[in-house]
């Protein structure tokens, strides 16, 4: 199989990391180049030995014309603001990106400066596509630039995606409570995050306040078909990878539980990383840790017609990393799963 | 100060425990039976090596006879169904009971054999209170026996009680969408919960099926004067103490969120372990582990007219033990907070 | 590839499960067969959903006949006493067997009568070989019935192997203090491996009489050609996975600790899955999580002449399954790397 | 009962928190001041909010004349040098001193400044006691500086003492392999102790490099009359609290094992916070969690004629702010338990 030589912008927080994990074994590429602002002059098994022996490029700049001198496709995992800085650079010596931050993920410039800051790339997100593959598959296909959707966003989608095309989402009812493991908050040195302030413990975070909300609400409204607004809480669960999202809506029509779950059957039909449980089996992030899976459950209220849906991601695999492998297998061609069919990582 | 003769029924159980690590220091109480079906001619510090040098007591049995001649108080820590086969024994004897069991929690033997089964002591259910002392304080004082209430509807009822009673609870917008650790499954020998099927890992359970859904809705209702439904899903979060309810309510007027903090605090005031935090902070539950604390925060977001309320506690002393003391300090004519003055552990 | 289809017997415990995980993912093999006897009628990913569409095939019966109809090869992954029960009549069948248990680890059947109960298929001991293939590789090569190691042997004996061999090891000198993860109880309904009772916590167990010492002192003895003693003491660490072996021993000459590590590295020459920290780097059992590595360090306190390594495995991976794989490679004629060259799981 | 007014120099870090969490409730004291270099300006709940109701004292500055204004007694919980730099001048104005750092732990400055720097008060050392009260019991008190023992120091040293003073001990057969929770690493932002970086994992650290040492060398070598040597592994284990030491120590004349024990029931008897394990009983950091307790069990190995001594304590109570209030009690005439009779936190 040809090798795709691909570069990873900031391969030492953990989405670079698991980029890493995940396409050192990717049959369909090569890893050329991985740059870090942390650790210049290390080669990448010095800062992580777990990889000693399978990766051990240097840490390398991340300047275009070294880059594209040495790859043909750029997974950027830097911070959002960062990432639309560098990006048009590599564009502009032909290669392909996959955005991991925040930058490409809005077709409105006002939505994202709403919540982030001023865009200064505004030309490039009419061009750009939002890489969830379960709803714009055909659109990710040869593209040039994709905005990998945030983790908790895809959780979201996901979940609620089939009843919102299906028109059955009451647009104003939407709840989305979702757990997150510490990784979502990256490779920091933070007090909040250290070990003894988080172990034995649970809280939420950022309620009503949090910047995964606009992508949300961006893409159930557009398949609804009307504005959808979201009230999401995050929460920080004391386990290292994983989302729950619980999403709670109200329902436009009353619906047997078996009639919705058949709707998510056909919806997800031919979406490979989409597991819909059945009636009785409700999903536990373990099961997808480490893999690209999205798992689902829905139960019904009768009483109250409101629908609840479980969903559960690796937020770095499906969330991030993972995502994009899937994306980038779109762009180039590839078969949507290749190298993503690994079994999620138990007990 | 008078010292109390108490006997804990099931004291080798995670609520019978905290019992005994509460009590064991109580300025008005000594300890005086312990009993359990599981380590017959043990003593507590055998099995409980924590405990050693503090309490060395034998297991004894549980006969009527017994435990009255021996205590004037008695802690029931057994599971429903057992705990109303035994108290009306103890009741006879002339003991006073707090029960941690479902047994004499509610007001309506209906909808207790709805949820559980058949009940054999309906004629004490008029006697009885719901001993939630921020409720129901005046009714606990004197009684001689008090159904002591679950850990989540302790956590969801704290939570929402001034919004139900100010008439502000939409009856049919209620969502509890709780976590908890996992000693809220009882010490046991149980797959499900050992070690490698809960760490580094979050799961929802019982999903619109779990029975402290009732309790919650008898409070709520009553409170509101009208039947308050309440949409309920517990989670397993890999921590060993506490519950975190992420509670979500549409108000029936809109309201600032200062002034339903203003409500809060006055609902509150007097209740000494109720904390309300000011905007801008929220509860974690290691800020209440090991206390009788029920932290709280409130948020709300006026696009919606919701509420979203965050209520901590530990599930084994305010969901549990604790709030059992609080109770035997209200019937026996102690403080209400006699022995329960303790800082929560951290870190 | 030419397939080889396989029977897991034993599938539903963690070695078994961690099996099923490398083989599904293995070029050169097909899973053909699974039993277990506590999920009759049920497929694997109704077990363990986190499998679903990845292995559903239902658990059977382990009869010789039935195995024998649909395997070539099988992983035993049962109790001692148990597999030397059944493996005879496998191998009657022709069929070549990787036993994890304890039956097939030792050449002395008193040693094996000593620490475990009496051996009831003698005559098999003396063609299977302790399936340890930095030590006995050509051995491996193609046998019918190979004993795989434990899981702390592994991790003592690869770390003191080369000092062994060299004549360096003071034979009364050895200190094996080990710390396991709880996956290495199995998975099982017990009290004492519950999360509340391992969460934050740590304590060793079984000093001085674990069954695992005499495999220890079977390998070192055999490598120094005097009998070694091992003073073993093994913990539970509050993690799912890993053991790190923090191994002390008197040196019979005064050596630098660089002689010592390049003594290392001539003897693991080749040995693909151990992998030697330079100076300054010490092993943590997140960097081997998931894969066949052990990694080792190594310093040497001169004033005392004592060297201290640190050894560390995955228990469930090259303390078990792992190194099952890499055994049924060997005896299969595979590479012996084939289908085990994964990165380690990390974060 | 008379209330001595304290102060706690570096209050917003573990050991200072503790020092709060158990000054908080002890009837001999009040907490006069708090000060910290990371809050000015802020109350001790605003930073804490699990003690709020309970301690809003507002931290404030160092000073010597504003402490001497405040408070009789400081401790000082801020680290090594920083500790030395202040000392002298609460000294200066008659005020008691229990000092949590290192600086006056040794009676030899040039074993200090080995290991650590330059010591600026070495005038002090001769007056000073290290408070081990287990050992030191008359020489603390009425003292007026104090110089509390480290964590690891407390655990080893309490473990072999019997054995030290009694001549039994191997002086170079000394192996203290121990694992520590957490929070041992101080309250902290390093990536090293982020929840990601030591969840689910267990390594080494400072590999006969850690600077607790010295300090085990000179008690032991103290009790035993000649120099012993320590060979000491520090390991890091994912929980908050707690540390284990696996002591192993070749013993000079064989002994039976309930021989040494009856010699440590000897050496603790009147010692109230050691608590020594039964034959078949083995310590659990948890017994001990939030407690001043020492928990020891030992075995020894006929055949080796070695001793295996395990010991139990809480880091941040019996190893730093327990035992800092055990030596304010013996400094202040106080029974030496005051305040200290807390049950163990368990589950």
């Amino acid at each position: 199989m040809k090798k795709i030589k691909v570069a990873i912008i900031g391969a030492s927080g953990y989405a670079g990391l698991e980029l890493v994990r995940l396409l050192a074994r990717h049959p369909g590429c090569e890893l050329a180049a991985l740059t870090s602002l942390e650790y210049p002059g290390r080669t990448f098994d010095q800062v992580f030995p777990a990889l000693a022996g399978l990766v051990n490029l240097p840490f390398s700049g991340a300047a275009p014309e070294e880059i594209a001198a040495r790859a043909e496709v750029v997974f950027t995992a830097v911070p959002h603001q960062a990432a639309m800085g560098m990006i048009p650079g590599y564009l502009e010596k032909g290669l392909k990106v996959v955005d991991l931050s925040a930058d490409f993920r809005f077709k409105d410039a006002a939505l994202y400066e709403k919540w982030y800051q001023a865009h200064t790339a505004q030309n490039l997100l009419k061009e750009t596509v939002y890489g969830l593959p379960e709803l714009h598959r055909e659109e990710v296909r040869g593209k040039r630039l994709v905005g990998n959707p945030g983790c908790y966003p895809t959780c979201v989608i996901l979940g609620l995606a089939p009843l919102a095309q299906a028109g059955l989402l009451q647009p104003d009812s939407v709840i989305a409570d979702c757990k997150s493991g510490v990784s979502g908050a990256g490779r920091q040195a933070l007090l909040g995050i250290s070990f003894c302030e988080v172990n034995d413990g649970f809280r939420a975070y950022k309620v009503l306040e949090h910047r995964h909300t606009p992508e949300m609400e961006q893409e159930l409204s557009a398949l609804a078909g009307t504005r959808v607004k979201v009230t999401f809480t995050p929460h920080l669960v004391p386990m290292s990878r994983g989302i729950l999202g619980t999403l709670y809506a109200g329902l436009t029509e009353s619906r047997a539980e078996e009639e919705l779950r058949e709707l998510y059957r056909r919806f997800y039909q031919g979406r490979p990383f989409v597991r819909l449980h059945p009636a009785g089996r409700l999903p536990d992030t373990r099961d997808v840790r480490g893999s690209n899976f999205c798992d689902l459950a829905l139960r019904v209220d009768p009483e109250s017609r409101r629908v609840i849906v479980l969903s559960a991601i690796d937020n770095l695999t499906k969330g991030a990393a993972g995502q994009a492998v899937q994306n980038f297998n779109l762009m180039l061609g590839f078969p949507e799963t290749l190298g993503l069919e690994v079994a999620p990582f138990i007990p």
